[in-house]
This record gives structure tokens, sequence and C-alpha cells, in this order.
């Protein structure tokens, strides 16, 4: 039997983004189909009855939910090609850890510079940077986040790239600036056609942004 | 070379107690070490200096941090007895996405509970039974939440059972008459004797939970 694969998924979702990075590093075909946030499928509700958030990747009608678990799980059912964990086990702990790390920290500080206004957005921008040094810190001089090949931690993280225009032009800071070696590891990812193709462009995530703000009363 | 294991724990911790359990599933001897949060040794600050956080596994000198990180580890290097996951990656995923549902909601909800009064408790009291009421139905009439045997989503949840009486107490309710179920579940679990020898008593749990409100203002 083929495999059948279906993503439910949200164009700009950065926990969207990592499991088509994956998807996409191990060469399968799936069928996208992008969610109405605001009226979600009967499909989504139905697989994803617990949390009704995307991204849940439906293999062979079953599905599997939260980004990093899909990625592992994507990792364990097509381990014959492009692995994303390594295979030491201290390694992989290593791994788990830093995408953890990024899922604790990244996403809550987004909302403090995106969704706030003026002063508010002071004590974000600081942990920003808090944030990012650690990560530079975790990076050092390795090429990627798992040292010579592209892995799990760099795709937990890299879709947070398409974000960063939006976070510059809001939080009114230059990211680069301060974290030069984030910015030449996310352009060395983008080198990567599987990166470069799932990530969208970062105008038009900006403009989404927007809308949003707009929405909640902060544009 | 003997493997050298320390733990880092501290002894109400449902995440630490995680670990315990998993370590003594698979029958390994380890040096345990009692951390006074309240002046956290120069070793864990040395071995966790990201989130300065129990538990800690040292490895062979090497730290593995985070309770469900450390489990996975623990699981993968001593691979050749106790599974604690499942082999099946859709099971795993499947376990994974459970033990991921109590880190994400039990904890929050005890605060909720533990530290409030009067009536700011009666969002936290709604809410614990709708996130144990989510965890009936999923461990139905099985066992155990893998099934047939002791596993990742029952080691995950069962520490919290030594804060039940606590729970019970300051909450001003029965669990097991809105619960029947996790109850039977968790007196199932408790006749292994590496969950029993695990979890500390209840009462002493109790009496820990009242000296933490009155140093923050609620006892």
């Amino acid at each position: 039997m083929a495999d059948e694969v279906v993503l439910l998924d949200f164009w700009p979702s950065v926990f969207g983004m990592r499991v088509r990075i994956a998807l996409a590093e191990k060469g399968i075909k799936y069928e996208y189909k992008d969610e109405d946030l605001r009226n979600k499928s009967p499909l989504l509700l139905e697989m994803n009855p617990i949390h009704k958030k995307i991204p849940v990747l439906i293999h062979n009608g079953k599905p599997v939910c939260e980004s990093l678990i899909i990625v592992q799980y994507i990792d364990e059912v097509w381990k014959d090609r492009c692995p994303l964990l390594p295979i030491d086990p201290y390694q992989r702990a290593h791994s788990r850890f830093w995408a953890d790390f990024v899922d604790k920290k990244v996403i809550e500080v987004l909302r403090k510079i995106l969704f706030t206004k003026g002063e508010e957005k002071e004590p974000g921008k600081k942990e920003f940077f808090e944030i990012f040094k650690i990560l530079e810190g975790e990076l050092g001089d390795k090429p990627y986040f798992g040292g010579e090949t592209f892995g799990f931690v760099d795709l937990s993280l890299i879709p947070y790239y398409s974000w960063f225009h939006a976070i510059e032009t809001l939080g009114e800071f230059n990211i680069e600036a301060e974290c030069p070696k984030i910015v030449a590891w996310a352009k060395r990812c983008l080198q990567k056609e599987t990166v470069a193709k799932t990530l969208p462009d970062q105008k038009k995530v900006y403009e989404y942004v927007e809308q949003i703000r707009k929405r909640f009363g902060n544009g």
C-alpha cells in the first residue's frame, strides 16, 4: 500500500513549517490542506480533538499532533533516509533539549514584541536577545546546531526566520547587529532547497502579523 | 567501564519522580543527591546552566536535563530491558502526545488550586476535572495508558498521585468521586514496587505544600 500522507497546516505557522521541512527532507509526497483558523475544518476537529490545533499529520488515516512529536514520528517511520535526529542517545537528548528550549522560550517572547505597543515591548526585546544569545552560544562555530549537517534543532528554529522582518519592524531593532551568527546560520539553512521552498516570504508574514494586530486592536 | 549515574533531584518533585521510576524500572544503580532549591548546589548550576532546574541525570559526567527527555534517554541507553516507550512509531508518537499533554496541563492547574485562596480556586477546580476527565477518556478500560503494561504515559502522570492529598485538602474536593478510573489506575500503578518505592507519602507532600504556601503568604 502506498503511504497516504495529509498535512493540516496554516501557511505562516512556524510549527507547521517544521513538519513541511521534515517531509521535504525525507522526500515524502503529501497533500497539503491550509486551515482557516477562525473556521476550523471538521477534519481538523476530528483529528486533533484535544488541542484543535495545526499542524496535524494524517498518515494512512491516523493523526499525529504536536510539531516536534510529528517530526520525530516522520524520522522514525522513514528512517532509511536523511536522519533528522542523531543516532547516539546522548546527542539525541541534547537535540531534544534545544528543540524544547526553542519551544519553551521563542514563541512566548514573540508575542511580547509583536502584539504589544510602545513601552510594553521593552521587556520582550531584552528577553529576545537573551534567548538568541543563548542560542548563539549553543551554535558556537558549528555550521548547524547538530554539527556538520542540518538536523532536528535547526529544523525547530529556522521557521522563525520567516518572522524576522516582522520582529525587526515591530520591535524596532536589527537582529543581525546583535546576533550575527544566528543570521549567518539562517542564511546557511536557506541554501537548502527543503528550507528555501518551505519558508514563506518575510514580507508576507509581516502583512499577516499586521492583520492580526489590527484584529486585536494593536495595529 | 561501569556506568556512573548521579541524579540531582528534589524529593517532592513530580518531574524528579519520573526519572526515579524510570531508573528503578531499568534496575540502574545511581547516586541520589537531594537539592536545596533555595540554595542550589554549584554542581546543579554547572550541569544545567540554562534552566538551573532539577532533575538532572549525570551519566558518566555528562548531564541530561528535562524529565521527559531524561526518561527517553534512559530508555534509549538501557534499551535491552523494560522498554518504557513502545516500539511502533505510531504508538511512540501517541505516548509522547499524552505525556506532553500532562506536561502542558497538569502542573499549571495544580498551581491554581494549591497556591490560591477561597474563590480564586474555583476556575482551577473546574479545569482540574476537565483535564482528568480527558485523561480518563484516554485511559478508557485499559489497565495502563499504554495498554497492558506500565509505560511512558503512566510514568509521566503517576507522580502527581503523591500530591492528591494536598490537592483534595486544599481544593476541598474528592478526586475519586469524580474520576474513579484515574484513582483505580493510580492504585494499580502503586502495586508496582518501582512506583511504590519512589512516590513519597501523600501526607509528607501535603506538609511540604503547606510550608510553601506559608512562605508565599497563602497559608
